[in-house]
């Protein structure tokens, strides 16, 4: 027999019943009936029930061993009699009666429990990570996350995807966040850049002809701790193809990205492949207040600053006559609520920084509120027939310059909704974000600035740049959105050297800074460049939508903690004078205070 | 259609005929058959022949563009004829007569040629990357190389492992080399390392009880220019499994890496996958002179010392008589062979800084040379017998210290078959070497030290930690072996505090040394830590013995120079003022000299 496991702790069932097995694994309970002593033993492939009585030479070791302590254990399969099987266990029609338990390893007093899932502080779960991870939910999360991992690996594949691994030391990227630097020895002052994205070895791969890339790939940002992002590095499902439009990008990653919800959803709907919907970025911001709408509430939002160029109540028509515009968002079947709801939504919007949010009560067709009865009953009926609204339905306006406003109202939007209870639970909506601008007005420096990807290709092309208000092009630019989050982005890259150098001129960049900045790339589309495009997927949202975990670190093998310190192996640390002296740096004494 | 290809350059068959395609891919070569002119239009998936005339209004515009131009091409498929059907090329029965022409993407002059593959100076081949990719065997290498690593993950998914990506921002790993530093910008003074190896953590997975652990793990170890390694990042197949015997390891591991060597061979013999010898190291030593022997090479070494104890000989019964050991290299039908031959081997062994390689010639049955002189034809014949050698088999001799002599012997058998044309080409010969020491003297600082991996488990453990010459200690430590290189090592963990802190101690740390250096891995093992072992096995170079290539540069993607530079991205390279500010450290200026 082998020397520490005939079985797993999840193999056994009635069919082993009479069997002399050995198990080994973790200590994960102990109850004792009385002189019968009853172990739950746990491995990674589930739960084994160990019993042992005064008829058994195990008792003694079994009753003084610690939880969490490996042993083994050799005894005989019984099945449970029916008044105790376990249903929810996969070896719950069984127990093993022990007749010898070895100790293979002895566990210390525990700093914190595995058995049960209670809080725990995080410092604590960080520095014995390796207890955290024994914990069913995480263990769980970890064992889902590089299953969903493999899957997506598969899909790429079986898409005629090729997965190639591009250079962790490299020099800097542009994409617009801190770069961690790494100190060249033999290049004396020089430094390496980790990757923040393969962006530009995923365009090379394409110029040098590869045509389908993928990779999972590690990336690496320098950010101040987000609560959306762990420090350091993260993971995309990172991809390019050759000769695309941004059309055929959409429709071969559907299946991928669908594919991968619907293989994990566990039930829940999922957006059907094929018929995610397509919205414009102008549409989404008008409709949804955000670029990253949250399909799974139904509210929309709708510019009525028409019905206010003339209105009794003067602040929307000031307002409307100076250039803005009044959204509005409804807020359906609230006739029942007190005047204290539509008020605190006001409150909230401005300890939010804006000027405040208005309404409409209405209740049995009559309108409510200062709003209504300043423009009158006639003018409101007109609105809410526009609308589609009814006679118990409330009406909130976010008014203002039209990009405040937006984001305004797409912030009430969510925040009605949540409210009054009408986001969908329990499924997935996906969408595409399509037409993104090409560059936007930078107000602190005032001048134009590329919005997204300077990789981009400006729809229109040259002829756009050299002919069209700037703020104006759109590019061929995308993004994947899944119940508000951003879960994809991706556009159609601009392969010609002229184009490109145009496209940096606009913003204030000349032939040379280009060279300079991307020269391995700008060198690359001198020599027969074929049209490309792509996308990144955020593997670590993915898997955090997909278990349900609300942090990051639930869905992370060995996080780092937000000061970005790796607890349990102790990083960053002090180095060696000998260290630095060889690799030419010396550390700078902060002044104090 | 499609608005850049309805097919693939490699796509089209004789079914195609009459069909009006469109094609998009790179001017490979072009011909000018007097009015008539050939074009090979080549993209990732082959190579089309594109024919244009003078009724052809794409002859133009395909006249005047230069190489590696990317193009796109309507028009009709046609049959060759007979004579110019082209077998070697998938596509060698057609061609695509062109109807229309645009250049997507035009070349400048090429600074090196793709077509062909003459040799062409590295630094240009780097700087110019994305162009070497797009030759054939470079691009063929490449998409080898991700074919091997894809085919290893599924057989490790097969064999039960999942893949787990461990942190690249990490702590300082003891494997023994340079790491690479990066400096913390919000904790002044202190510093990452990335990993040399993911040793720490996955041992951490195994206490976490994850229990079959693999990654395809980037690793990154700051070395001076080795031929046998790039500077900078490499990848390694990384594994762990809990509760096993080393001889479960091997069992798991011969199924995956015997199958890939079998699936990329190309027909040639490997090794039957439980077949592989398992060769312990001493036997190792003695046979081959090395630990990773190449099996293709018939030649074993014999311990000869017993017969010059007494010696016409005197040299030989010297070295005898103080210690030393005489080492035979049989150099079978060299009867022939003049006695330069002989003479050079001798010279090679003394440039080699060897006193010198001893021989004895045979011809007919007739000894030569000064050994057999003064040792005598009677002892020469005994010797001859017991070592099973013929009428005409030379003989070659190193003689001194056991590991000196073990070394020049070693280094001897691979000349002699390789100047005898003995070693078998053409064929895959893999073999376990195991009992690798765990200790070894270090002569230079006159102390024990490891002899490989501290982590390992001593044979005999805690006993023979406490109660033997550590020098003769063995460990559950193996290496595999292909061709004579080492293309995999791993061992069975010392997963015991206590024996971990004793092994230690051994070579002259105390347990506040292990503490400090390995604290989260040993603090993980006072928490029940189950039996664990695994390896670790080097994915480049078993895609340099798959593909046959001599250079680790010709089957990786974007590889740094020897002097460490990305010639291509024009890494590394000086940092912003502003950003090692915030890094809190400081360039030292290097004195001149």
């Amino acid at each position: 027999m082998h020397p520490y496991r005939s079985h797993t702790c999840g193999a056994l069932s009635r069919e082993h019943v009479g069997e002399n097995v050995r198990l080994s694994g973790w200590v994960h309970r102990k109850r004792d009936h009385g002189g019968v002593l009853f172990v739950d033993l746990r491995d990674h492939y589930g739960i084994t029930q160990i019993v042992a009585d005064s008829d058994s030479p195990a008792l003694p070791l079994l009753e003084s061993v610690r939880v969490e302590s490996v042993v083994t254990i050799e005894g005989v399969v019984k099945a449970r009699n029916e008044a105790t099987v376990n249903a929810n266990l996969a070896t719950g029609a069984i127990e093993v009666f022990a007749k010898v338990a070895t100790v293979l390893s002895a566990a210390e007093e525990l700093p914190m429990p595995v058995a049960g899932e209670q809080e725990y502080p995080e410092d604590i779960r960080l520095r014995y990570r390796f207890l955290d991870l024994r914990r069913e939910t995480l263990h769980a999360n970890i064992v889902t996350r590089t299953r969903i991992i493999s899957d997506m690996r598969r899909r790429m594949e079986g898409a005629g995807f090729t997965e190639y691994s591009t250079p962790i030391l490299t020099a800097s990227s542009p994409e617009g966040a801190r770069d961690f630097l790494v100190p060249s020895r033999i290049h004396a002052g020089k430094f390496y850049a980790l990757p923040q994205a393969p962006q530009q070895y995923k365009q090379l791969l394409m110029v040098a002809g590869f045509d389908r890339y993928f990779q999972i790939a590690p990336c690496f940002r320098d950010e101040d701790p987000r609560a959306d992002r762990l420090p350091g590095e993260f993971y995309q499902l990172d991809l390019e193809m050759s000769f695309v439009t941004q059309e055929e990008v959409w429709e071969t990653m559907e299946p991928v990205i669908g594919g991968v919800f619907e293989a994990f959803a566990e039930g829940k709907p999922v957006t059907p492949i094929g018929q995610f919907p397509r919205i414009p970025y102008d549409e989404a911001i008008l409709k949804y207040g955000s670029d990253k709408p949250d399909l799974r509430n139904p509210l929309l939002i709708t510019d009525v600053s028409h019905h206010f160029t003339q209105s009794g109540f003067g602040l929307f028509e000031k307002i409307v006559g100076t250039g803005g515009v009044v959204r509005a968002i409804p807020a359906p079947n609230t006739a029942d609520k007190s005047r204290k709801f539509f008020d605190e939504m006001n409150d909230w919007a401005r300890a939010e920084g804006h000027a405040g949010l208005g309404y409409v009560t209405r209740k049995g067709g009559e309108f409510g509120g200062p709003i209504a009865k300043n423009h009158g009953a006639e003018g409101m009926a007109a609105l809410y027939a526009e609308l589609g609204l009814g006679e118990n339905d409330g009406l909130f306006f976010a008014a203002g310059k039209a990009d405040q406003a937006a984001k305004l109202a797409g912030l009430a939007r969510n925040r009605v909704a949540a409210q009054l209870g009408l986001v969908e639970e329990g499924t997935y909506k996906l969408c595409w974000i399509v037409d993104f601008p090409f560059y936007e007005w930078d107000e602190d420096n005032k001048k134009v600035e590329f919005s997204h990807n300077p990789f981009s290709m400006p729809q229109g092309g040259m002829d756009a740049l050299t002919g069209q208000d700037p703020l104006t092009i759109k590019a061929f630019q995308y993004d994947l959105v899944c119940n508000g989050y951003e879960i994809a982005s991706g556009s159609i890259r601009n392969q010609s050297p002229e184009t490109m150098v145009k496209a940096f001129e606009i913003v204030g960049l000349t032939k040379a800074d280009v060279e300079e900045r991307f020269g391995g790339l700008y060198r690359a589309f001198q020599y027969g460049a074929p049209p490309h495009g792509g996308m990144a997927a955020g593997v670590d949202r993915i898997v955090m939508l997909l278990c349900g975990a609300q942090n990051l670190r639930e869905i992370t093998l060995f996080p780092m903690n937000q000061r970005a310190e790796d607890l349990l192996m102790g990083a960053p640390s002090p180095a060696e004078h000998k260290q630095l002296r060889e690799l030419n740096i010396r550390v700078v004494e902060q002044p104090k205070g």
